[in-house]
């Protein structure tokens, strides 16, 4: 019997809700199979963890997630702690990205189901097959580099930021873009973006994306978008960038949010941030990565507390974690499975349920019951 | 009788023949009015100027665009002189809108006739009404920070750019978005876009932004927005946007392709470059300001040559020159009223043209043809 340690991380509004019943799945898959033992631990993180210790990231919490084959996490911040407080829990989220070396960032955006096409801000027929993953390099770029606030020495009305990037931050996330790439048949295309006609960082981006790609993968298809063009392309006729979307920080920040607006609900989006390049569980050298696993939505104060929050990007993301850090892909199929089945509306069988994001008056706690009887 | 300068720039690809209708709609202009007279002089500039001189922006072009009252430009740039070419297109640009001072890029995206709402990529319901002023810090921040390449010691493997912004620089542009926002009546909103959850310089950008607002225009609203939830709000639900969007260099080429590609077609759309800020024509105390027009679109080599180009957005650019540079608010608003009587296809009189881009099949001169005789 194989045994998994997961670190599950709440925090603020809506988190704890959706947690739950991504708590009660990764609970049925455990029941489920005689050589899988699940261990989940709660920790504070967050909002609620300045609240109780005063630190976004306290230390036995940074502890536990080392210690971790995974980390599941809900959502963070909220108005309580907004961008004047002194601390604030999206520090302690770049912390955590840091201290795990998690660097690849992956975002799928695509229709869980195409009943949900009349949910998309986008023309049905321009939104219909959009299938992009966007891998964003998570601790390098701007968000990491020296900084210099207002009213600080010298040149004291002046502030800024610097956005660097060295060969090997860029090697590293493109093996993990072809890496992905290479587990669908034929492989994903791969658009890199940058600002190369300006960016110096961007410029030493395109270059080690061109020669790793040529060099290790040269059978992979790659282009490259500036990233203004790419930010326009991605709404006159997403299915352009369909494949891998590969980026810097900055620009996956905003990309990937922008993306994941296009299949319906921001509810629906999982997304996994990984310490090295996923290996396929099927593969004989399989090795598990470690990982940090959330849904792609905020922590939506508005709504937190009524139980209507979509469950869906959250238990997505436990899918994604027993596939990339258990090496449990049959039981993340099974998940991704029910959760289609659940959305869908169908002859054959699908439930069509919808929470308040999408327009229904399904409540997490029902939506959850249904993918746990379904799995 | 008022005689004005004016550089006319038609660059590359289909510039020289969008800047060709722009042309003649100013010289209508020039013709009907006997108290207006408007000297064009063409020049230089892109990668034509590269062909014919090796530099992009060549001494004797930037001397008549200092001299002149406004200029008026095509669009620059194509595969001849791509990302690894010495010289490029760009650089020119860059260097020009920094020598001539204009730090405050003015787009605005709104449907110039709601019978292009079939041509936007959104649902219509999503798309209809809106109308959004982006206005872009221009010289400013990450573009003409310092910066080191790869290859350069020391660290070699490392690049970088500066992303710097002070205290000067974010007043002057966010007197030019109340200057414009005060222009309605009720005046528009103001939505800020940073990232100071993260970035120093965002911290500053969103602290003047607040503090001018608040100090020198109080009746006018101000909200902000993080950048990446703004490239989700602007596909989402756009109208929440309305008025004006104000930020900073980079995230504003972002911001500013994305938000032209909702009213229609990207060859619709014109901008402003100033180098100060604006006032109405129609006050007592008006005073022209410099400023640089040029349509949104690319040079889009793809379709040069061929006479098919939209010349809507130069001819709607030059409506900005004659308002912002020449006081010329009239002869601007005639000159709008035209090209929605072009566009629109109604009962009342409209013409309904449509060129390639639109999926019609209206020449670029055509198109000139009738927005000149209707004016
Ligand atoms: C909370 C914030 C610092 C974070 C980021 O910008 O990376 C968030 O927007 C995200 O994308 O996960
Ligand atoms: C050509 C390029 C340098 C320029 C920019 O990034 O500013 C362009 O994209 C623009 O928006 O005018």
């Amino acid at each position: 019997q194989k045994s998994f340690r997961i670190t599950v991380l709440p925090g603020d509004g809506i988190g704890p809700e959706v947690v739950d019943q991504a708590i009660r799945v990764l609970q049925t898959v455990s029941d489920a199979s005689q050589d899988v033992d699940l261990r989940l631990e709660t920790h504070l993180f967050g909002g609620c963890a300045i609240d109780a210790t005063g630190e976004a990231l306290p230390a036995s919490t940074l502890t536990a997630c080392k210690e971790a084959d995974a980390i599941l996490m809900g959502s963070i911040g909220g108005p309580k702690w907004g961008v004047d407080s002194k601390v604030r829990p999206e520090q302690g989220l770049l912390q955590l990205r840091k201290e795990l070396g998690v660097y690849a960032n992956i975002r799928p955006a695509k229709f869980a189901s195409d009943s949900l096409l009349e949910n998309t801000p986008l023309k049905s027929h321009i939104a219909k097959g959009v299938d992009i993953i966007v891998i964003r390099e998570l601790i390098g770029g701007i968000y990491f580099g020296k900084r210099k606030e207002l009213g600080v020495a010298p040149d004291e009305d002046v502030a800024w930021d610097t956005m660097p990037y060295s060969v090997h931050e860029v090697q590293r996330i493109t093996r993990v873009a072809a890496q992905i790439a290479l587990v669908a048949d034929p492989p994903l295309e791969i658009h890199s973006i940058d600002k190369a006609n300006v960016l110096a960082s961007s410029r030493l981006w395109r270059k080690v994306v061109t020669e790793t790609i040529q060099n290790e993968f040269p059978q992979l298809k790659l282009d490259h978008h500036l990233v203004d063009s790419a930010a326009m392309v991605m709404v006159a006729n997403p299915r352009k960038l369909n494949g891998i979307v590969l980026t810097e920080n900055l620009f996956g920040d905003i990309l990937s949010d922008q993306s994941s607006i296009i299949p319906g609900s921001l509810g629906l989006l999982p997304s996994a941030s990984l310490a090295s390049a996923p290996s396929l569980p099927s593969s004989p050298n399989f090795k598990p990565v470690s990982g940090l696993y959330e849904p792609i939505h905020g922590s939506a104060p508005d709504i937190a507390g009524k139980g209507i929050a979509n469950p869906i990007g959250t238990i997505l993301s436990a899918a994604m974690l027993l596939r990339y850090s258990l090496g449990l892909d049959k039981q993340a199929t099974d998940v991704e499975t029910a959760v289609r089945k659940v959305l869908d509306d169908t002859e054959a069988g699908g439930h069509g349920l919808r929470t308040a994001d999408l327009g229904g008056k399904t409540s997490t706690k029902e939506m959850g019951d249904k993918i746990v009887e379904v799995l």
